[in-house]
C-alpha cells in the first residue's frame, strides 16, 4: 500500500483531527457494546454541544452529509405540503429536489450566487409553509447566511413553519444555538470543520418537528421513529435497527471531545483568523474574492480564477507539486472559482501561509 | 481515550483485518483525487471479485448494510409490483417491510426458523412476480440457502422475474457466483466476513435490473443513475453525487486486495474449517445447534442456550471475563438461542478454540 499525503484544503473532505484519526483506528466495538452505548452517547451530547440545542434526537446519522438532506424531508414532508427553498448555490438547488421527490410544492426563492438569503423575500414567497429550507453555510459559495434572523421572523409571524438549517459547513466551525435561532430541522456532514472522515450526518431534531413527524416515511434506513428506538433507548433498552457504523462514530466523538476540550469560542475563533488571513492574502496577491463582502465563511473561502490562469491546470500543478488540493468551482462557476477550505485542524494560520506561498509560486505573483 | 479490546465473535461487527485497519487510519484523501479514484475503481473490481459477476454497476454504497436493502428496493419497485419475498429469519421479515414502503404487493412466504429456503413453495407462490427475494445467509438463524437453485428454477419458468439476494453474511465468506446463479440484485455489508469496520454496503446490479429501473428513485441519495455517473464516470468525467466515505472505501480495498491475494477458495476454506469446529466442540459441550443440519453457516453459528444458563448473563460473562462478545438470539428466540460468529479476520481456529474454552468455563462444563 503506498500511501499519498495531502493537505485537503478544498470543500471537504479536510485533514481529519490526530485524535479523529486515532479514534477511527481504534480496536472496534461491538454496537451493543456498553462501552460503545456511552460512546454514542457522549457523541450525542458533543453534538448538541456544538449545535446549542437540547434536541433530544440529536445523532449522527449512518451517511455522508447527503444523507441528512434526504432524512429531514423524508421524515416531514407529506405530498403536497408546501416547501419554501432559499436558493443561493447548489445545496440550495438540491434541496428542492429532494424535497420534491418526497412530493413537496417546492416553493423556490433564488438569490444570485455569492449573496446570502434575503429573509424577507423567503417570508413574502408564501404566508404559511410546512417548512422553510436555508443553507446556513453555502458549500458552493463560501456564503454565510443569517439563520437566526430567518428563524426570528418566522416566529414574529406566529405560523407553525418549521425551520431547516444545512449546516454541513458551519457545524464545529461558526459558534451556533439552533435552538435560541428557532431551528427545528439540522444535519451536517463530519468531514468538513468537525475534521473527521466523511461517512456520518450529524442530525438534530426539535420537539416540535417530531410531533409533525411523517409516522412511516417512505424510507425504512431513516426512519426517525426507528432510530431514535436505539439512540435513545426506551423501557426494554435499546432496540436493534441498523449496525451503526462504530468505527466512525468512535471517531466523531474523538474529535468533538477535542473540539468542546478546545473550547467553542476558540475553535471560531482559529477558524475565523485564519479564513481571514487567507483572504487578506489572496486579496494581496491581486485576486478577487467571490462571496459577498460581509457575508463570508471564514472555514471556506471562494476566490475568481485570474483571466490568465487555467483553473484545472493550477489545481493540477497544487496536486502534483505541492500535495495541495483545492476545490474547483461548483455549477456555473466551475472553472472560474477556486473554493479553498480551511476548516476543522486546517483551521491554522501555517495552513493558511502555506496555500497562499503555493498559489503565489504556481501563479508566478 | 481508553481502549478496549474485545474479539467480536457475534453476529456482526467482526473484528477488522488488520489490513482493514491500516487503510481506515491511512491519510485522507479527497473524494475526486485521481489517487482516491483509483482506490474506487480498485474496490469495486474485488467486489466484482468476490461476488463472481461482472456487473458494471458494483459499487459500496454509502452506508451501512441496511443501506443495500433500501436501494434494492428504491430502484426497482414500482406501486403495485409483486414482490415475492422468502421469509426464514429476520432479514427476509425485513424486507417485506422495506419493500412495502415502496408500494410492492408483498407475498410473503414464511419458513421456520432455522430452516433453508424452500424453492418450490417460493415458485408457487405466485407466476410471475416483479421480484423474488430471498437471504442468502441469514444472519439472525445462521442457515444457508440455495440461491443457485433459485435462481435456476426462476430461468427455468423463463418469466422476466428480477432475482433479488441479500447477501449481508456471505459476501467474503462463501464462494458466490452471481452471475452463474442469475442473481440480478445484491447487497452485502462490510463488518461480517469482508473483515472492514460497519459503514459500507456492497451492491451489485445486473444490466436487466438497469434495464427496467425505477428512472427516479423517491430517494435522492440511493438513485442509481446518480451514484453510476460517480462510480463509473461517463464523457465528461465523475460526476459529483456525496461526498464518498473515503476512509471506510479505503478500508474496503485494503481488506480486498487481501482477501483476493490469500485466495477466494482458501478464505472459504478458512471460514469453512472455524466454523465446523466450532459446531463440533458446542456438540462436545453438550449443547444443540440451532440451524438445520445441511444448512449450517460455517461463518456463523446458532446455538440453542441450555436449560440451565441465563443467556444474558453468559454473554455478560463471557464479555466481562474473556472480552469476548457473542449475540444473543434474534427475535423470539432472544433468550433462547445464542449466534456466534468466525467471520473475516476471526474465521480461524485460534478463534473457535478460544470461544469453546471460554464457554466451556462460563457453563461449568
Amino acid at each position: 500500500m503506498t500511501l499519498i499525503q495531502r493537505a485537503l484544503l478544498g470543500p471537504g473532505p479536510s485533514n481529519p483531527y490526530p485524535e479523529a484519526t486515532a479514534g477511527l483506528a481504534a480496536p472496534l466495538l461491538g454496537h451493543l457494546d456498553p462501552a460503545f452505548i456511552r460512546i454514542l452517547d457522549r457523541t450525542c451530547a458533543g453534538l448538541r454541544e456544538v449545535w446549542g440545542t437540547d434536541n433530544a434526537l440529536t445523532l449522527p446519522l449512518s451517511g455522508t452529509g447527503s444523507i441528512g438532506m434526504e432524512a429531514a424531508f423524508a421524515n416531514t414532508v407529506r405530498a403536497g405540503d408546501t416547501v419554501v427553498v432559499a436558493v443561493n448555490g447548489l445545496f440550495g438547488a438540491r434541496m428542492c429536489e429532494v424535497a420534491a421527490r418526497y412530493g413537496a410544492q417546492v416553493v423556490r426563492v433564488d438569490h444570485p450566487w455569492g449573496e446570502p438569503v434575503d429573509v424577507e423575500r423567503v417570508l413574502a414567497a408564501h404566508p404559511a409553509p410546512a417548512i422553510v429550507a436555508a443553507v446556513h453555510a453555502e458549500t458552493s459559495t463560501g456564503v454565510r447566511s443569517d439563520i437566526a434572523a430567518l428563524g426570528a421572523a418566522l416566529r414574529a409571524r406566529s405560523s407553525d413553519t418549521l425551520l431547516l438549517a444545512d449546516c454541513v459547513t458551519s457545524l464545529g466551525g461558526s459558534e451556533m444555538a439552533l435552538d435560541a435561532w428557532g431551528v427545528d430541522i439540522a444535519y451536517a456532514g463530519t468531514q468538513k470543520c468537525l475534521g473527521v472522515a466523511p461517512g456520518l450526518a450529524p442530525f438534530s431534531f426539535s420537539e416540535r418537528a417530531w410531533q409533525r413527524r411523517v409516522e412511516v416515511p417512505p424510507v425504512w434506513y431513516l426512519d426517525l421513529g426507528l432510530l431514535g428506538a436505539y439512540v435513545r433507548g426506551g423501557p426494554g433498552g435499546r432496540a436493534y435497527h441498523h449496525t451503526a457504523p462504530v468505527a466512525m462514530v468512535a471517531s466523531l466523538d474523538a474529535a468533538l471531545t477535542r473540539i468542546t476540550s478546545e473550547g467553542l469560542p476558540l475553535v471560531a475563533e482559529r477558524h475565523r483568523a485564519a479564513g481571514l488571513r487567507l483572504q487578506e492574502g489572496l486579496t494581496d496577491l491581486g485576486l478577487e474574492l467571490f462571496a459577498a463582502e460581509g457575508h463570508r465563511l471564514p472555514q471556506l473561502t471562494t476566490v475568481r480564477v485570474p483571466a490568465d490562469a487555467d483553473s484545472a491546470k493550477v489545481r493540477e500543478r497544487l496536486l502534483a507539486e505541492y500535495g495541495i488540493e483545492i476545490g474547483a468551482g461548483a455549477g456555473e462557476y466551475a472553472s472560474t472559482v477556486w473554493r479553498i477550505g480551511l476548516m476543522g485542524d486546517n483551521a491554522r494560520l501555517d495552513r493558511a501561509e502555506l496555500v497562499l506561498a503555493a498559489l503565489a509560486r504556481v501563479l508566478g505573483r
